[in-house]
């Protein structure tokens, strides 16, 4: 299996679906234009590529589940405003492109970020199996998606997260607190991201729990990458400015431990990620080529 | 009836929920303090009780329904923290308290709104009957609602009124503009927390409909007195600085039309509030006694 291609595949279906669902402008201009201008600025779709994969794993068509995978893009495209206003991190340069509030102003990019997230719980009641006899995905599996996804990405993970980040900025590295922002600023949505596919598919506990594990493991690798990326990587390569952790005195893996252990505790967050996977055969395959190559990226 | 007594009573029980939900503090502290902060501020909890009040005409025990209309309120707070942000609507003073961001700084403010919106879709799930078997509020219901909320206070609801509020400013005040400010700002969450009572208890279209109706003009009826207010109003008694609508050039009803005008408006948007209740007979009455109670609010 090509994973690059697997991951292109996937995230065709994500653009396809999201273009479509965003088609026609809506009243006032500005806030879908802002809105748009974020969303399509070049994302990975990594959240719901996950989705869709784990979806897979457990036996699924990818299909069913477009409009709940592609909520997590939302969740995510709102998180990545609101956190580069100025106020946050002010950040001017994101994808390789001005930051929304660089373009529209920084009313319009709260309003933006506000707009995509209320949007996304939106977009996870709609059934892509329009059918209602043949719907695949229960009432019951949205009600508990969104529970799920409300919890990771809010005041007990994702916002809790970048909280901490924000007030821990020019602080003395220390590894709890450390340990605190990488869990939630990124590994929870990242974990609820593979969780997902598991819920809609219904998938029994043990398979459930496995997949937790393992994303869990992505997610912390994640964003060990990421801080050692922002030491590493080319200001072009990356999208955002480069070397801006430090500047900002950012509580970062790197800062606390140096680079070379960041880089060892990556490989073992991989590495670990893999492993739990054991109790698939083959089926599980997309995940393991997922894990690998979210460690090689270059930005 | 005694409507502020039925209306206290119906506070009580919203206090009372979100006091036990937000009882225990989390990580991080400061997140916490802001998010409660706003929520325990002394607000009225008039969308809630819309909700409990609907709820119970259609026949329902308010009770059932605490997590969905108490969610309400997280994103009515919410959209109070984020419109006074100082790149918003830049108030000072809310409720007669400081304003969050003069508290906590605006970074914590916009991810205390962030965090208490997420919360809201998670309330949203949470069952008050906890019995499985026993449920009263179907999956079904849950999801309806929440497409239902989220369309209302999102890009097509109120966030997107409340975009067309801010880039308004200090323009020629103008018909259709004002509508839609008024419209998309305050009537849509306001008309879907009456609708969310006749969701939940799973009513009969023609009920449904009559109850839109009224949402809708008590809605309209709620800011046109607003914009009085601002106007008239004394800011000891308002808990917010009068007169900030005509120095920040806001597009109100009594800048486009007069104030006798904007009186003679909010009466018969009422008028017409409780005359679409004509369906029902005494069971009504709480919602014929509240349109009239927000008729007559001084704050």
């Amino acid at each position: 299996m090509d994973i690059k291609e697997y991951i292109k595949e996937k995230q065709r279906l994500i653009d396809n679906y999201l273009n479509n669902y965003f088609i026609s402008p809506f009243k006032p201009r500005v806030l879908y234009e802002a809105m748009t201008y974020s969303l399509f600025a070049g994302g990975k779709r990594i959240r719901p590529v996950l989705a869709l994969t784990s979806y897979e794993v457990c036996g699924g068509n990818p299909e069913d589940i477009l409009p709940q995978a592609s909520a997590l893009e939302l969740i995510h495209t709102y998180s990545l405003i609101h956190d580069d206003l100025p106020s946050m991190d002010d950040d001017d340069l994101r994808r390789g492109k001005p930051t929304n509030h660089k373009i529209y102003g920084e009313a319009i990019a709260i309003l933006a970020g506000d707009a995509l997230l209320t949007e996304a719980f939106r977009m996870m009641t709609v059934r892509k199996d329009s059918k209602k006899e043949s719907r695949r995905i229960s009432n019951k599996a949205i009600v508990t998606l969104i529970h799920e996804i409300a919890y990771s990405s809010g005041a007990y993970g994702m916002v809790g997260g970048q909280t901490q980040d924000i007030i821990s900025e020019k602080m003395e590295p220390e590894r709890e607190t450390l340990e605190f922002i990488h869990k939630h600023k990124t590994a929870d949505l990242i974990k609820a991201s593979v969780r997902a596919g598991a819920i809609l598919a219904g998938t029994k506990k043990s398979i459930l729990n496995a997949l937790t594990k393992y994303g869990e493991n992505i997610g912390l690798a994640f964003q060990v990458i990421d801080d050692i990326l922002d030491v590493e990587g080319k200001t072009e390569e990356l999208g955002k400015t480069s070397g801006s952790d430090v500047k900002k005195g950012k509580m970062t893996y790197p800062a606390l431990y140096g680079i070379e252990k960041a880089k060892q505790k990556s490989e073992e967050l991989v590495s670990s990620a893999i492993s739990v996977l054991k109790i698939f055969s083959s089926e599980a395959d997309p995940l393991r080529d997922l894990a690998l190559y979210l460690l090689k990226r270059r930005a």
